[in-house]
């Protein structure tokens, strides 16, 4: 005796999720199919849609259903300045305190060799790209990423390649917040921030 | 600014998951897609097709792909005896252990009333009316919950109904084990607890 097979597959699925381990899984599972059912095929049918219409934005990467995203779009934006975040979630978080004004880039991640997560997974490549382009009105870079240890050899890979095209780079330290928690810090917090940005751009140099 | 419609969509489906808040089915959501799209491909593809195969055994509400489950189905199995538990997984937790050649029945639950969840919820109209049918050869029933709040009063309300019918009732205890825990329990524990089962069936009388 066991869990029936598409029990099985779906517990099996379930485990890609961050934190979720066997046993985790086996409960979501049986609560999904036990108790739940109607709130599963919910479930189903909000991932089989977010699937087809979230995509990537072509130009920085956000999770966007156009073409191109909001911020990317919006003329008021200061085009000069582009903000390297780690996740959409520390978008948010810095959107949320109206302190920033340029546009964003996101890597979906840090680097992790070991996980076969690199510069292309990050789309550290198509920054580059970006930066070079005939049409870059970027001048100034900044690297808000936490401080993780991951993070700081993501900042330093990132910077290594900006200091080719001799662009303006800066680290915006948010010491005390992990990427994903940045909308519990408050508005003051990242204005201090932005405003005590460090320079990288050419000290290496 | 905030997330998509459909990623806010989805975000709000992932909080049906027990023990998933806001901010947790924020951070699946986004890990969903913007980590790991092939991966929510799968899980979308698991949770349906488990959606549409797995249905509860009409005699035993067991969790089944079949039109009867394996163990109301297997003639070797004692239909004398009928052990009730709450999940799926104690089910499997006692089936791992080897001690109970019965048959069971699965509440998917406990009652809670605050949660919406009644008699009918757990199916407790339909063991009554199993027990109650012209072909009904259980003559024990066994009710192997645990020991918190609301598994006590369930098993009283079933014990209730079946002081009704005459029916011999007891109630095996797994002190230590909560629901879903029960594969912990090792082989020894579970064969005590069905040896020191307590008799409940018409001390109230
Ligand atoms: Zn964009
Ligand atoms: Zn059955």
């Amino acid at each position: 005796m066991s869990y029936t097979p598409s029990t099985e597959s779906l517990i099996k699925a379930l485990q890609i999720l961050p934190g979720i381990g066997v046993r985790s899984a086996q409960r979501l599972a049986l609560h999904l199919l036990e108790r739940a059912p109607d709130d599963a095929k919910s479930l189903n049918h909000a991932l089989s849609d977010a699937l087809s219409k979230v995509k990537k934005c072509p130009s920085c990467r956000t999770l966007t259903e156009s073409p191109l995203c909001e911020i990317c779009t919006d003329e008021a934006r200061d085009s000069t300045v582009l903000c390297v975040v780690i996740s959409d979630a520390d978008k948010e978080g810095l959107e949320l305190s109206g302190h920033f004004n340029g546009r964003y880039f996101v890597l979906h991640g840090v680097l992790s060799p070991i996980d076969g997560i690199g510069p292309e997974q990050l789309g550290i490549w198509q920054l580059v790209d970006k930066l070079t382009a005939a049409d870059n009105s970027v001048t100034e870079v900044l690297l808000a990423l936490d401080d993780q240890m991951e993070s700081d050899a993501t900042a330093y890979f990132i910077n290594e390649q900006l200091k080719k095209l001799k662009i303006e780079c800066a680290r915006v330290r948010f010491s005390q917040f992990k990427s994903g928690t940045l909308d519990k810090a408050d508005s003051r917090i990242i204005a201090d921030a932005f405003a005590n940005k460090q320079s990288l751009g050419f000290e290496h140099d």
